[in-house]
């Protein structure tokens, strides 16, 4: 990616920024640095961090880092406008912004620590600007559609490989490290997120960590997986049926789950509200008066991270825009049995949806 | 490890609570709120949260988790006192303390983001309580120093195993997979780390990225790597020279850091301040003229985290008791050939130190 995307990037976010008066944004949260920047991506899964932004309104923004990242950041920045801090990073930025005599200061409050925060504002005039950069974030340009496709299809490679891994008598763990390796050799960087492999009754968890339990001849396993490709997220889940042939209750809940995705993929297109998808998909469970073995939401924007905005849930009132992709991964949860879930990424496109 | 254990360390962070008249301390740092319940331990490495705790001065301490973690909470702890939270965390623990009518809560303030302190400090009477858990996390009980030997001694067959893999014509990336897959498939549940594998000049950055730079004949390689074995972290760094015979460069360079370690493990033993063994590491370097070539910190504690107190760094001024941890990793840095370091973890014995 050129840096000249990073710039125009800036520029769509200074006018965010303008809306709300704000003289400069500082920039905590390593996946809007990286958008805004291309500066050092690490896991986004990690704690780690290796610098800040300082937009400012006048165009003279600032990165700012540690020594170690110094000749990296000099590839992608103005030298002149690299601040390097040293092990007081929080106090010698306010020392900056206070220079620079900025004037309203947004910051990101998700992604600062109370005590860092306390050092980084001290004396400066700073209020909550939560959810800017992640808003451009929500609608990819084209390259990003591109790298996602590349991260979905190298998942969708994975799932064909999927049900020779699952052999009755294995451990989830040992499937999850089966998963993790196929990605890592063909051409991730790495997860997008811990993977799920969930065994019989462990599939009705949604979120399982897959341990020493066993495949069995005749069992469903949930499979709850992505990779990163390009530094962009994937995220897939299916559920298969290791043996013969599936209970009359697999079949018929595998039924229910795939038309509550249909119907829900059928509705997507630019102005419909993402409360209104995740009620198509109810609706189906509604019908079948399995409702309230629903227990989550439909789904959630994802790129840079697995989760990001829009969220696909009953309470959020965002309407869907062309460029944006979401997953739609409806489940349905037995304790006695297990669950299944099925997952698809879509991309909404001028007039409607493509499932990636 | 039981459950009495928890309890135990819960009876120690009270005494310290009460030095500080805090009626209660809740926690939210990952490793900290594990090391007092054995409530599920994520990658710390990670950004998950799966829970927090309330500590309070009358014993009766609250494990707050949301409802996938329900069954995991109820094995541990008493039931009564499981708070389950929905998406609204932070508002609904605040609502609990409310209810229970503590008085000064401590907070770790490093821990929390600046959003969810907000809400869960409303109208309570909060105030920063950083490092307590740490302090005792410093000194090992012996059952975690038995986990420690366990994770270094994994380390140790796997630098064993290392120059197999450093072949001239492979790239770094390519033998820090080699290394993850080793740790894996032999007992390790992660790496402690990002592992560092850096070639030649690379070896000069202190934290390099291992990418696709190719290991040539007759070239240093620096390896720091870590695994976590039963929930402990080890780490450790060698460097190694590919080829038949090293520069006298290399060698010289070699027995000046080797000599640094070996002085300043030397000297180590209990009452002995942190920066003396800095200092001492130092005062080798800086008798053979090159202490301006070693550009960090001498180490560093070490247990369900890499990085833990104390510090080992000239400006820490921390007492060395039995028990404690801790890295001795003096390096010297060349940007035009590279650079050395070599890492040790070092016990702190009744009377001096043992290498693990």
């Amino acid at each position: 990616m050129n840096t000249a995307r990073f710039a125009e990037r800036r520029e769509k976010l200074r006018a965010l920024m303008h809306e709300k008066q704000l003289d400069a944004l500082f920039i905590s949260h390593e996946a809007n640095r990286f958008y805004l920047s291309g500066f050092e991506l690490h896991d986004p899964q990690k704690n780690e961090s290796s610098g800040y932004l300082i937009i400012c309104a006048d165009g003279r923004d600032w990165l700012c880092t540690d020594s170690r990242y110094k000749d990296a950041a000099a590839r992608l920045w103005d030298v002149d406008r690299v601040f390097i801090y040293t092990s007081r990073s929080a106090s010698e930025m306010n020392g900056l912004m206070r220079k620079l005599r900025l004037g309203k200061i947004g910051f990101e409050a998700k992604s600062l620590s109370v005590s860092f925060f306390e050092l980084l504002s001290e004396d400066l005039s700073m209020e909550r600007a939560d959810g800017l950069v992640e808003k451009l974030r929500a609608i990819k340009e084209p390259e990003e559609v591109e790298r996602m496709r590349r991260s979905c299809a190298l998942n969708h490679r994975l799932m064909q490989a999927v049900p020779s891994f699952c052999c009755p008598g294995r451990t989830e763990a040992a499937v999850a490290w089966d998963i993790e390796k196929f990605f890592r050799e063909n051409g991730a960087s790495g997860l997008a997120f811990d993977s799920i492999v969930a065994v019989g009754p462990n599939a009705a968890l949604p979120h399982a960590i897959p341990g020493a339990d066993v495949i069995t001849e005749n069992c469903p396993v949930l499979i709850d997986v992505g990779c990163r490709v390009d530094d962009y997220c994937s995220d897939q889940t299916r559920t298969i049926w290791v043996g013969d042939r599936p209970t009359p209750e697999f079949s018929q809940t595998m039924a229910q789950v795939r038309a509550a995705q249909d119907a829900a993929i059928r509705v997507i297109r630019p102005g419909m509200k993402v409360s209104d998808v995740y009620a198509c998909a109810r609706k189906v469970f509604e019908e079948a008066g399995v409702a309230q073995f629903f227990t989550h939401s439909l789904g959630h924007g994802v790129g840079l991270e697995t989760h990001e905005a829009p969220g696909v849930s009953p309470r959020v009132e965002v309407e869907l825009k062309p460029g944006m992709i979401i997953t739609v991964e409806p489940g349905l949860y037995y304790p006695e049995w297990g669950g299944i879930r099925w997952e698809y990424m879509v991309l909404v496109t001028e007039d409607g949806a493509e499932v990636l």
